[in-house]
């Protein structure tokens, strides 16, 4: 048997080449990883532009994410501000601009730990709000960085239900000016980012008070420390809220006004305004601020959700090529633990819903812009279908990837535990999408509110848009299916989530009709169904989602391969969707448990074949291993020389103090050897 | 409008007395909050011992763990050293011995961040596996911490597959010594606790080769550091394997051996030794081995998994009560969130299933108990069934459990998300007991094979443990209930738990005959069914935990109060289960859909009903304040005046360079107020 030979394993990554278990997973893809990397990106030019934007971030070192695993609180925070200064810089010298191609790709590259991004909602919040006038004050002052912005919305006992926020405004008709206060804790604000330490202004919503009558909520903007010495301004108190699951390189923050006095001019007032003589004239429409928070729930999906999922799939297969466990058969060699069942079934569903939340967001976002297209033009008629898509879609993707990151996080093991796998941040952070921008279960409840009137309109016989007109055509029946391989036809299983999802609807509409007739009061109706109207919800995305997927298949001809592993994807997600949630599906008869027999056999027989693509379907993803940052889930395979290097840069191994202090008095013997 | 009153809001915790919403909430406790308490720790005269224990442990300022959510991993673990050292010296001061029945209560108080558990294994391994002689040299060292122990089985590459570990042990039959070494980077050893920084000595887990012939995996006494200057000694490599998603406080570690030589006494051999002419003696029975496994699983379960769930679901329902959102009626003040359907069926069943998990362990520890009798008589009968309990029941209730803090997490939304609330590191804690003492899936694979064995057993007539009688007794059938109050009743739920887990024990069992008669290898056979075998072990595990929950509630008769809740608690947890599940017990038309109907309303309608008394039921458990050290989940619900009182000890509030190195120079400009 060999002795150590450390000069070899000390070398490290790079070294040693690609681990030849992880090679051999490339030499035998039914498919052009170039040519899927290309078709993701939406054409080979974009590839090109992307891929040129990654490297000018990555070879510059201000951007470096090294150690970033071992940075304090404070220390991620100092690097996110001077990243975000920098960036500055860099997108100059680049020729890159706000409005240009290369924005999307830069953010993706910096891969998070940069601060001012809420300065850029801050800027947004003054473009759709302001009148023109305050747009010309502001926003330049603002993209120059003259001053750092935040937005402070969110209250300490006040988040999603925006009514009952406290912070007040009260208009002095003497001074011309309102004054701002907090008139108790609750209503301090809590948790704007880039507040907590960097921001200089901000947009403070609060309710607006006219000799003594409300106005309800509105937005002003408000200086909170100075230019001068960065102190904080007269009457304000402001801090950082301290230590968070993730997210410690922005300062989110705390911010309490005593008899802050703002000029009448600070207010936002496009939609909105305060007249001098006290008169409150409202002009234009309301709703457009519904669309925000639309688009803002719909630009997240990508670049919060569903590159870090891909992320995880990516660490995750990766090393389930690499990792050997156990045998499958006595006498061998270890086997791969992507070999075993147990592992695809894990990941393999994983890898197909990042595919499927990619391609549901192309139709989010296309929807969107033929919406914004209409709105410019004064029709508002698609925003509450939009606003319906986006509340439903951002619940079901960030809360489905959400687990499956954490499921790629413990299909790895111990090693997915370290931080240095790159999988806990991704998780700890995804997680947070689950919350903000509004909580889950309070929007798949706005996106049942839409369905709900969507059936009563279906029902009869009123028109409804295009994603709801199924409800219309909703009757019982049961699925044609005769065989197992039926079950790979995208007919078969749409029409199946289709079903499904009408009859989640159609019977919860028919429970709160019951329980209104019987006497119960409506809100109170609505709470007593509540938990099926979110399932409904559920049902309703993931359906459509299946369907758009299938639909992306269909639309492939032109690329043969990639066509064909796609399909195996688009019916795996399918599949792995009426396995785990058979209940719905068996409940009225609509699948039988001889059926469901035959969709799990077709599911678990799906698995070995996409297995063999499962690394090049992961490096179609394109990510570099600094986006990644994962010592599990480098290009290379170099997975235990890469965890062993980065170990030993860890400061847990510099001289701690314990020892002189608490171990050797302990170890206070004349004992030296044993 | 009132004005800030900053000297109210400041004063903070403590001053406010409980918050009232909190407060009513205990006015109408259905129950005994203290005999509750007392009957959950087996008698007045233990809640007493367990208070005396919390109190002495809480009154000693070296075990606070204030400030501990801002704390580095340096900083943390020099913390859990300090408090190590200092709890011999309280031991010794309070009369508290290592058998006493204060011990499980001092783990408890401590909550966690103290170190030299695995220094405790040490001591585990060489009492069980060493010889008098080597019982009686090493034991009293210990006990003295005259040394640091460790325990390095697991290595970089080989976890739970010990049969595939790398390390070398050589006997040199000249020096009558073991040469040991680490022949390629996957065989160093990697996550052993306690060896990063601080042990000075492990037993090693080593292929043991004597004249060229492997005699397989033997444990070695090795001294890896001085006792003294604490330097590594000669051929030693080792240190801290950096950041994980949490066990800051833990030094686990990494360690190469390189021609390490331990004379021929080290290596514990109890049931194995080496002569010193190199002859290889085997004595005794190796099965014992899996029994410290199976100890260390079951008595993991009460302290690292059941309290700290217990801790989430308290943290998050007396937060619900607090926290008030949007209107349930308008014109009414904002509603407690916990009045929300869907807030309600996000923590309830959680408070359920700690319930149901705490009474699954006193099951556990009595069969375990039971066992240990026997074996000590040198009967092994019952090893077998106790492996596969501790395993699957390991598997069910951490899985369960890890989602149910994350569930109780979510449910508190953005201030959930906040270290302060406690719930990001139960989170990241619970979810490792998901991974170590064997990964969950394997586990569950273990406790499948030994079913499938069973029910192959129990098909032919052969005699099988009492847990899986029911095996013998399966047979198709139909659910008799014809109401929703029908599924109230434990006889009727425990039966459709019973015969779901029968029906997928005996289905799986076909499969994988029909696979090997059809010419499948055995071992692939396994693996084609690998995930439907987990499946049926998490369903049989589901089955016994209903039961034994019916049962126990079944036994108080005596007390009313406490049976009647319970009783609800009871059903919820099953009925949640059938809800959760409802494809496996609609598969085979053993439930109707219009029968999963009134499980559906049952289930909902006994939300509200547990509403009521959920306060109550978190009280009971009885952690202190320091003890869940959260700013969400303090008795008496000042929550916002807390989380702002520990936000400005953030180390985040102190000055930063941040601003004199990028902000100053960004914001050089000559406005000083705009």
């Amino acid at each position: 048997m060999a002795l150590l030979q450390t000069s070899k394993y000390l070398q490290g990554s790079g070294v040693g080449g690609v681990n030849p278990d992880l090679a051999s997973e490339r030499q035998t893809a039914s498919f052009s990883v170039e040519k899927l990397t290309a078709w993701l990106d939406g054409g080979a030019e974009r590839t090109g532009l992307r891929r040129a934007v990654v490297e000018a971030i990555e070879r510059d070192p201000v951007f470096s994410r090294e150690n970033q695993y071992f940075q304090s609180q404070n220390e991620r925070y100092e690097a996110a501000v001077r990243k975000a200064v920098h960036l500055q810089k860099k997108m100059h010298e680049m020729g890159w601009t706000d409005n240009g191609p290369e924005l999307k790709y830069i953010y993706r590259a910096l891969a998070g730990d940069v601060a001012f991004l809420l300065h850029r909602v801050f800027m947004r919040s003054i473009s759709m709000l302001g009148s023109d006038k305050q747009v010309a004050k502001w926003i330049p002052l603002a993209t120059r960085y003259q001053l750092i912005g935040s937005y402070a919305q969110t209250e300490l006992g006040h988040g999603t239900y925006l009514q009952g926020l406290e912070t007040t405004a009260v208009f002095d008709v003497t001074t011309q000016e309102f004054i701002l206060n907090t008139p108790k804790i609750s209503a301090m604000k809590w948790w704007p980012g880039d507040m907590g330490r960097s921001a200089t202004h901000t947009v403070v919503f609060a309710q607006l008070y006219i000799e003594g009558k409300c106005y309800g909520v509105h937005p002003f903007i408000v200086q909170i420390r100075s230019l001068q010495d960065h102190s904080l301004c007269p009457g304000i108190t402001a801090g950082d809220i301290g230590p968070k699951m993730n997210f410690e390189h922005i300062d989110n923050g705390f911010l309490m006004l005593q008899n802050v006095r703002v000029p009448r001019e600070n207010m936002l007032n496009k939609f909105c305004e305060v007249q001098p003589d006290g008169t409150y004239v409202r002009s234009g429409s309301q709703k457009i601020n519904y669309f925000t928070m639309t688009s803002v729930r719909i630009a997240l999906i990508s670049d919060e959700v569903i590159a870090p999922l891909m992320k995880a799939c990516t660490i995750a297969i990766r090393y389930s090529v690499v990792r050997r466990q156990s045998k499958l058969e006595p006498g061998e060699q270890e086997a791969k633990i992507l070999d075993y069942q147990t592992q695809q079934e894990k990941l393999l569903p994983q890898l197909a819903a990042a595919y499927a939340f990619h391609f549901i967001n192309d139709y989010l976002e296309e929807l969107f812009n033929k919406g914004y297209g209409e709105i410019q033009r004064k029709n508002f008629d698609t925003l509450p279908e939009l606003h319906a898509f986006s509340s439903g879609f951002k619940a079901m993707v960030t809360q489905y990837s959400t687990s499956a990151v954490e499921i790629c996080l413990r299909a790895c093991g111990g090693h997915g535990y370290s931080s240095l796998s790159g999988l806990p941040s991704l998780y700890t952070k995804i997680l947070a999408s689950c919350i903000y921008e509004g909580e889950n279960t309070i929007l798949l409840l706005q996106t049942a509110r839409f369905l709900i009137k969507s059936f009563a309109a279906a029902s009869t016989g009123q028109p409804v848009p295009p994603s709801v007109t199924y409800l219309a055509a909703m009757k019982p029946g049961k699925c044609p299916a005769k065989s197992k391989s039926d079950f790979l036809s995208p007919d078969i299983y749409t029409e199946a989530y289709q079903h499904m999802a009408a009859r989640l609807i159609s019977s919860t509409a028919a429970k709160l009709q019951d329980l209104v007739q019987s006497g119960v009061k409506k809100h109170h109706a609505w709470n007593q169904c509540a938990v099926q109207l979110a399932q409904a919800a559920k049902a309703h995305c993931h359906y459509i989602t299946v369907k758009n997927f299938a639909e992306t298949v269909e639309k492939l001809k032109t690329q043969a391969g990639i066509q064909k592993i796609m399909k195996h994807l688009c019916d795996l997600f399918a599949l792995h969707g009426i396995f785990s949630n058979a209940g719905v599906f068996l409940h009225d008869g609509y699948l039988s448990g001889a059926q469901m027999d035959m969709v799990t056999t077709s599911y678990l027989d799906l698995l070995p074949v996409i297995r063999k693509d499962a690394v090049p379907l992961v490096d179609a993803f394109d990510f570099t291993d600094q986006n990644l940052n994962s010592a599990l889930g480098s290009y290379d395979g170099q997975v235990y020389q890469r965890l062993y290097e980065w170990a030993q840069k860890s400061p847990t191994n510099k001289m701690s103090p314990a020892y002189e202090r608490y171990l050797k008095p302990l170890l206070h013997n004349k004992l030296s050897h044993l």
